[in-house]
């Protein structure tokens, strides 16, 4: 009884050719190897050109949809958008998707092992940016003899991906779609990713960086994923699904006066915490929380809509009203800035009440405006 | 040279007097010593009935206004409002606040002795809640001579305070102003303190709570305070304090692309986050971050409109159009509540981009609004 239209996927892991003097990255420093893991749904077409670059969000990695085995039930992050009929359908799609450099999902990274030493990167691990990930991305594709894009795709971390890939590579993804994203965060973004990496390096375990062989730094792990929670929902959907609900104990009587008794939100926030740390990296939190806080389309290009003056891809932009870490205003930046640069842009802000997390979410308000948005591409 | 027209304030500390079965709590438990430390401003007039009871905020204390040497620096946290002809006009009102009970500023909470034991009560210190705080506020103004209140005041976990006084303690405050307060915390709200409670018990220092003559968890504090610290914030206040601001580094070159340089941000948030753990205990944060949790000012009252019938004091809620954490609508709840209760309620909305910290900040938009509301009640 599979619970996915996807069927079983098999991740891939792909060593990428380098040249001799290392992967080169935007902090100046190389990689002597850099491994990569994707998914891929649906089938390429003959032209090659029906390629949709899948691009994921902070905590996302490469299973995208699909399950990974016959009793999975946990179906990929996007399941309900890259399907038969789907937002990204893939009856006409090549859907593909990598885990992003510095990751922990397959893809290199610091808890990568260094081929020079024999031991794990840890901190050594060099500093990666939204565009090292691009450029992993990239050769990625070339190896994979595809080197037009039909469209890429991203919410949050995975939208300024989409963002950077238009800015670095115009003509190669004819569209480009970015969900609840930004080009650059604000000071209270980076605060709250500052907040994460401090809970992080302040567990004993982290032993800066170097706990691939003792024990973990979960604790600061889980807390760096529950504020990361947090900011992902919204109060009014935290509100509808919790309220003020205690958690059910067996303390009886004094239930609504003991230190130990814990509300709804608590409980749910702790198990979140908890179950992050089976999956994600420590070190990788550090990593990819920089490159989302260095992350700014405009910087080094004499500002943003200079950086978008020379793509050439139509763009769609949604934002949803109850994000506020990655709120409306920021996804409006980005549409002027085309918009005053002549660009094609059509810009959404969905009516949700999940936060952030809306864009993982709102598969069925999403799917027509992308599904639109892609058909009128090919039309 | 002073810096405060309050010249200098005395701490005073007093031992209340204790029933034979010992201080009453909500929990049922009781307390065998309470210990009150608090200050006062202005002078008690002849018909004693001049007294505004200040409450402070969670990570507040009793020294509200003035200087404790001649060479502080740092006047009291409301220095700018407790004042002559501030809004709380110490040229005619005798304006007193105590430091909560289950704080750590004097007045006795989980870091204070058992007198029992000979040692500090760490976590074997009953749960404390704002009705607690307010008995113990009660029998510190009956030890004073004083059974008349002109006004209690009180902005977030303080508002809470003084809600309760109102209704506990109808007839005795004339006045009630509640400044960036709500009736009970949303689920948001919650999640925020459980984040804080968490990163300080995964201190191992912590230690169950059994640190005090041992290392401190000094950490696990910090951390939850950072993430405090943004909530009292708005995203429009960082944003221009801070912004995308780099901290001066002496790294040269590949200061935008290292892991170790830091936003203003960060730098600013690790900085407020060392200051605190100077001058809180954990384990007060956890007992005061509970009572706030806990507190639902209607729960057991058969709602919030009828335990503001039995009130008998004039309102003044006041709200900031930036503060996200105690978001303007749960004022309106109270002031919604209070009307539909028949009584006399003035709500007013602040426009200000400080975020919750607004009421500590905005005295010159509040002076107005609270000294004629004041007046209103002695005319």
């Amino acid at each position: 009884m599979e619970q996915s239209p996807n069927g079983l996927v098999v991740p891939r892991t792909i060593q990428l050719e380098i040249p001799p003097g290392g992967f080169p990255l935007e902090s100046g420093k190389t990689l002597p190897e850099v491994v990569v893991q994707y998914e891929t749904y649906g089938k390429l077409n003959e032209n090659r050109d029906n390629t949709i670059l899948l691009l994921h969000a902070f905590s996302g990695d490469a299973h995208a949809a699909g399950l990974h085995t016959p009793r999975d039930r946990h179906p990929g992050w996007w399941d309900d958008m890259v399907r038969p009929g789907g937002a990204f359908d893939t009856n006409k799609f090549f859907v593909i998707c990598s885990n992003v450099l510095g990751g922990c999902r397959g893809t290199t990274g610091p808890g990568s092992k260094n081929p020079t030493t024999g031991i794990p990167w840890a901190m050594s691990f060099p500093t990666v940016t939204i565009g090292d990930m691009v450029e992993v991305q990239r050769q990625l594709l070339r190896q994979l003899g595809i080197d037009r894009l039909h469209a890429t795709a991203g919410g949050s971390m995975g939208g300024m991906q989409a963002l950077e890939w238009a800015i670095r590579y115009p003509g190669i993804a004819q569209q480009t779609i970015l969900l609840a994203s930004t080009h650059r965060l604000g000071a209270q973004g980076i605060a709250f990713n500052a907040v994460g990496r401090n809970a992080i390096t302040s567990d004993p375990n982290w032993n800066k960086g170097n706990y691939y062989d003792g024990p973990q730094p979960s604790r600061g792990l889980a807390i760096a994923r529950m504020v990361g929670h947090i900011t992902y929902l919204s109060s009014e959907s935290m509100r509808r699904k919790f309220g003020r609900r205690l958690q059910e104990t067996h303390q009886g009587e004094e239930k609504h006066l003991d230190l130990q008794d814990q509300f709804a939100v608590e409980s749910y926030l702790e198990y979140q915490g908890e179950k992050f740390v089976d999956r994600f990296d420590a070190n990788s939190y550090i990593y990819l929380s920089k490159a989302l806080d260095y992350y700014d389309a405009g910087a080094s290009r004499d500002g943003l809509e200079a950086a978008l003056a020379r793509t050439d891809s139509r763009f769609l932009v949604l934002s949803y009203s109850s994000d506020w870490l990655f709120p409306t205003d920021q996804s409006k930046e980005i549409v002027y800035a085309l918009a005053r640069a002549g660009k094609d842009v059509s810009f959404n802000e969905i009516n949700s009440p999940y936060g952030h997390d809306s864009f993982l979410l709102e598969s069925h308000l999403q799917r027509d405006l992308i599904s639109a948005f892609l058909e009128g591409g090919t039309s």
